[in-house]
């Protein structure tokens, strides 16, 4: 009989029960020991205490080493610091943790030093707590969009397309150092191009998946793999688009909060000691909405009354930096803010065209994290968005989009959808601030162990 | 205002309402026209009448191509054949199908035909069944498992590991022709071994992501791209880790039914006129579960009483074909049967050994699929899991699986996992036979259009 700790920590007093776990702490004096017992269902566990008097159990338990993972049975009892404890009258088995290197000990490791050990580090309290709103906030996304009917789809990994024709990509061998069978085949940089062939035929569709990127960065904000969360939904202008981001956003959120209440504490403490209200202002505030003219207008204001920007000549054009959208949402409305209606030239060849200059582009903004949601509403008419793939210099052929750019002469709707990088809302959720440690085994250059 | 149309089917004769969505027939006669619009929300869609009294919409409509996007305003009204259908009043905007050579027409095409129009077949209803069943699937996957507190691992796509030591993997290259940054990189083909680590640390956890084959195999039962679904428990043994896959599987399927009857229906036209009997039989009864040494007692008597086998030598050893296993599950037990512990000949190094030449693995078999689910109860003892390495020629430097092994040394509790084949999961729950027609975008050896 499975026995979580979770459960146990409900248990009246007196009541016989199993338990097992990994042993976080073992401290013993002459004649009685405490250990601190985790199992992943609790994030503090729970303590198991031991006497001299039970001598074999004593005897036993007393040379047990950090982290070896017990099976005992005992007497639940009040704990003198509230809650309750178990008094072990038994043990079933141990399974001793026998490397005297092992390297996560007593003390407090550097995030940096975890990074190495990137198998182990889910043992610590600060990694279960990350792993646990990640895995939360990733079953909330799929739990909103499947209330409300849209269709989960699974995007190709392996592709032939050239989604951006930047460049960027991982290519694709078998072992004897050939092509896809002599096909040139990358990973993923995106799956909104097949999203949007399914949405023209069913509607409202999502994908949920890894993408990939071969840049050598090695910044906070950069892996070579990560997940993002990709909608699209026919007939949906990139008003509608905003709410159904909104929404989910604030719908997850919430998910997080309820279910990661103790996680939060703890991450708070390290991270970010305003994490709730952080947490809380997303899910209250309606997010603002503003044109990207507005933002400018806004943040040259801003430099007259004295804000320091690195790029401070700030006009029409320009492409809005980290520190631009962090002030704008930090500074300027404190919470969530889209900006829309970009200059077309620094955004994607597939947005819809106003004609005027700018394009139905989409970023949402947020405190702590900056670029949160990158969106838009798609180009519609064929001739236009060939014109628009000429005027930004790529090449039609190289880009290898027939099929993509054809879906406008078959009977194509209105269409719109955003991405939103998946550790980017970890990262906002937990207060980590490196893209490294909300990844279970980041893949940065080089970086392939485990 | 969006109005899907599974909302309009719901409103009462008289409402106004707008409508969007694609033409999948026009039929026109000299005073009245009738356009199916389907727009994903709903299988059949909704019929629209439009009458030569308006001139004007009669006039555009009745010109419409097959498969272009509309949107009308109009007044819902009982329709002859039951149920509710809209007269047009008014049309908001029309987007036509120009494609002269439009792949999809009015007939039915073949399967075959189909998966070289990957992007299009999600037009017919054929594709938006299948599709439909794959996501509320896959949905119910992730809500089974956050319901009863697994956390959600996103295992690593790229990995360094070499997992079964077997060599069909795919390798990445940079885009001037290197390695990961001068290290061996290639796809996962499966996330166990990085569920396993985490399982150790936060007790239960699941991934649910790609997997890679680069087998040049083209079979109907072969992708080089699929995705897989893999739970590993610390201190389950395999017997409670066979309960969780029937737990879930019935889930899932029990959603299914409930959530895609009228796509149900039509795949059992298609494909298997008793798939509701199929799935039915699958939530309805309880698995069974039989030893290897039984099932092979079994087939043993089953062919002193008759049953032709390809493979009619039958002893203990031999690895069972998929017509054993569709025997077994069909023919024996009628429904889904675990085998297991299996001969460790035939299994992994990582299975938890018995001692007696058998392994705690097992498979679930299902009538119409045959093996659905294949896991184990993992090794736990350093020295026989050494051991179990070198009986099975294995080099356990070119695994690169250092950190895996070691976690043996370093307190790891019982641990069972389980690998459920999430295509095959849907081919049981929609009768499909090919597992191209599961896949959104199918890749296989050469095949990556799209």
């Amino acid at each position: 009989m499975i026995m979580e700790i979770k459960k146990i920590l409900e248990f009246q007093p007196g009541t016989k029960t199993k338990a097992r776990g990994w042993v976080r702490f073992n401290r013993v004096s002459k004649n009685i020991g405490f250990i601190t017992l985790f199992d992943g269902s609790s994030i503090d566990g729970i303590q198991l205490v031991y006497k001299a008097e039970n001598e074999s159990v004593f005897e036993k338990l007393s040379s047990v080493t950090q982290h070896s993972s017990i099976i005992v049975s005992g007497t639940v009892v009040e704990a003198r610091q509230g809650g309750v404890e178990i008094e072990v009258n038994e043990i079933e088995s141990i399974n001793l943790n026998q490397d005297e290197k092992f390297p996560i000990g007593k003390k407090e490791h550097g995030l940096e030093f975890l990074r190495d050990v990137a198998h182990l580090r889910p043992k610590t309290k600060l990694f279960q707590s990350i792993m646990k709103v990640r895995s939360v906030a990733g079953q909330a996304i799929h739990e909103y969009f499947a209330n409300e009917g849209w269709i989960n789809v699974h995007a190709p990994i392996i592709t032939g397309n050239d989604a951006e024709g930047a460049g960027e990509a991982f290519y694709i061998t078998t072992s004897d150092g050939k092509t896809f069978w002599d096909k040139q085949a990358s990973l993923t940089v995106s799956g909104q191009l097949h999203a949007e062939g399914y949405a023209q035929a069913m509607g409202k569709v999502y994908t949920f998946g890894p993408t990939f990127r071969a840049e050598n960065s090695n910044t906070t904000r950069h892996a070579n793999e990560f997940w993002m969360m990709e909608p699209e939904a026919a007939f949906y202008d990139y008003q509608e688009m905003m709410t159904v981001g909104e929404e989910n956003i604030k719908f997850a959120s919430r998910k997080v909060l309820e279910l990661c209440r103790p996680e939060l504490e703890l991450l708070s403490k390290y991270f970010e000691k305003d994490l709730f209200a952080r947490i809380e202002n997303i899910i209250s505030k309606p997010f603002e909405r503003i044109s990207y003219t507005k933002a400018i207008e806004l943040l040259q204001q801003a430099v007259k009354d004295g804000a320091k920007f690195e790029v401070s000549n700030i006009e029409f054009g320009i492409d809005l930096g980290s520190e631009h959208e962090k002030y704008l949402s930090e500074q300027i409305f404190k919470g969530p803010v889209y900006v829309h209606d970009y200059p077309s030239k620094i955004k994607s060849f597939y947005m819809y065209q106003n004609g005027d200059g700018t394009c139905r582009g989409f970023d949402l903004l947020v405190p702590g994290i900056g670029e949160l949601i990158g969106g838009s509403e798609r180009e519609t008419r064929y001739d236009v968005l060939l014109k628009t793939i000429e005027e930004k210099g790529l090449n039609k052929d190289e880009m290898r989009l027939d099929w993509y750019i054809d879906l406008r002469r078959q009977g194509y709707s209105q269409s719109s959808g955003y991405g939103l990088g998946f550790e980017r809302f970890v990262m906002l959720l937990t207060g980590v601030e490196n893209i490294r440690d909300v990844l279970p085994f980041p893949r940065t250059p080089g970086k392939i162990n485990y």
